[in-house]
């Protein structure tokens, strides 16, 4: 893009739309430049002794630490997991690098620790590695989690985008996370109270990988939200992903809670839903794959990898029967969601 | 030690110390309980389709970000390299996850990305998967960087800690990046200016592993210095390891600030040293070994595992013939040396 105007990071940077692809493709990926980083998938694909290994990061500086459904410590892990599940991989081993200020309660950090070892038990991975850094009361907000992971493929790994004549599909109800912490940090309250969905997805992944080895690719839609996800799926495919409004899985109280603050779920991050493209002809498979588990039991075909239009790479057919250009997000609705 | 008695984190749990290994074993280590991450080693040995992994973890918040010798990213990178190396590993893969506060300078991270780049280079290493989180202005100190990195091992990986009868030694000059990082924030100016170690000793271990493949552990003495890795050796291996004074290699210029500022070079940490412990057979090869590399010109013997001391796990015999007991370190001269 070469087209970088600012001369200080800002908070769209951290938002994963326009500033912070910018940041990611004009400074990171030209100074590491290497064939294992630039496919950007969610996960690097790295060679070891002649086997493949999956290999990622993720920082959590989530506000409110605790929330509905979840918390600092459970987004840590899941987010790490899915992560790896995304690019086809079987999570295997974690690290965890804690940053905390001075002051920091320790009743508070047990919770998080025990959260974390609980959703890694969930998940089937182990804790393996670890550092800790303590900085003066000020310099940081309370606490910050970075988990780095690492796995295996009993498969090829995945793509990182779709083929032409793909179906999308979603494994379940959309913008739960977003609108749960948004809810907890300025004290709005829905009843009933909007939960997180924050879960290690690595078990769904397999399931829908047994049952549809000719699957394209997997990503779970967090920060920018399902736009985002299907925005990048586009570009990188040469293609115009078309959904369909009518066919978004949302739960009342979520699509009453945008309905309210006017807000769009599509760019609403999700920490436990994954969106899958695979071909037409295995759609009712993988359906009947996802729904088959409980976090996926609210899995729908949402729309279709069609060809190119110009300028356009992602389109909503409106319920009304109207058709909408969806970009990238250009901000957040709040900032530090995970 | 069952022995926690604050209720808040304090900048002591960082130092490496005391503090910090109540942290690490009364809240991480039950919590995470599994044989990978229990020997606390400066990376983990994980399987992974019946080949072995090391995998490990560190995040930077050194302050100032930059020094004379190095920064925080070099920093970011050599000391994962060598938590790698440390374990007997060939390092091959990092992953970089930012954390930046809103108004941090782009030109700022062009230069912590370029000399992340450059130190990767050097070491061998490939930054292969990243993140980067935004926080609000005063939420963080300009920019903190987590490294986790992961290395294959060509040998068997090595112990954590040494045999009895074992000789120790240290490839280098020692209290180097303690000191420097010191001066650059106190402005103290000293002539010669005193700078960093901050190197990857990827290349240094391997050779030294290829000469002595007998070689009992290696660990770079970061965080709490010689003193705390020695401790930690002493305890681990029950025994008591007695360092001769005289023998510590130190540059006239640290040896100046250490007399100037009250400081025992013993504690300030090095990241660019690597202490070793092997059988007193191999200890001339060793040492031709180590000398032949740049990096280990200054290598020197400076030790031996003895047997166990009632509760002195480390005793220094001074340059003016006396002994001294050495603890692990309660606090430190300065937080955020890296």
């Amino acid at each position: 893009m070469g087209s970088m105007k600012e001369e200080s990071i800002t908070m769209a940077h951290g938002f994963g739309g326009v500033a912070y692809h910018e940041l990611v493709e004009e400074i990171f990926v030209p100074a590491f430049a290497n064939d294992m980083l630039a496919p950007l998938g969610d996960a690097a694909v790295c060679k070891l002794n002649g086997h493949r290994l999956a290999f990622t990061t993720d920082s959590f500086v989530v506000q409110p630490r605790f929330f509905p459904g979840g918390d600092i410590g459970r987004l840590a892990v899941c987010g790490t997991v899915n992560d790896l599940a995304m690019s086809g991989a079987k999570p295997l081993y974690l690290s965890c690098g804690m940053i905390m200020q001075a002051g920091f309660s320790l009743s508070e950090l047990k919770r998080i620790v025990a959260s974390m070892a609980a959703a890694a038990g969930e998940a089937g991975v182990a804790i393996v590695t670890g550092d800790t850094k303590v900085v003066e009361q000020g310099s940081c907000d309370g606490i910050y989690i970075n988990t780095a992971g690492v796995g295996m493929f009993e498969h090829e790994p995945l793509a990182v985008c779709p083929k032409a004549g793909d179906v999308i599909m979603v494994s379940g109800l959309l913008a739960a996370h977003g609108l749960a912490v948004l809810a907890a940090r300025q004290s709005l309250d829905f009843e009933p109270p909007l939960k997180s969905d924050a879960a290690p997805l690595n078990g769904l992944a397999q399931s829908l990988l047994k049952a549809v080895p000719q699957l394209s690719c997997l990503r779970d839609p967090t920060r920018g939200g399902l736009a985002a996800t299907l925005y990048e799926w586009a570009i990188a495919s040469h293609s115009t992903i078309i959904i369909e409004e009518a066919a978004l899985p949302l739960s009342k109280p979520v699509s009453a809670a945008c309905a309210l603050l006017g807000l769009d779920p599509l760019y609403i991050a999700n920490e436990g839903v994954m969106a899958a493209a695979l071909p037409s002809a295995q759609a009712e498979i993988a359906l009947a794959a996802l729904r088959r588990q409980p976090l996926g039991a609210k899995a729908a075909i949402i729309g279709r990898v069609g060809k190119a239009l110009p300028q356009t790479p992602l389109i909503l057919h409106t319920a009304a029967g109207g058709k909408r250009r969806i970009d990238l997000p250009q901000g957040d609705l709040l900032p530090r969601i995970c």
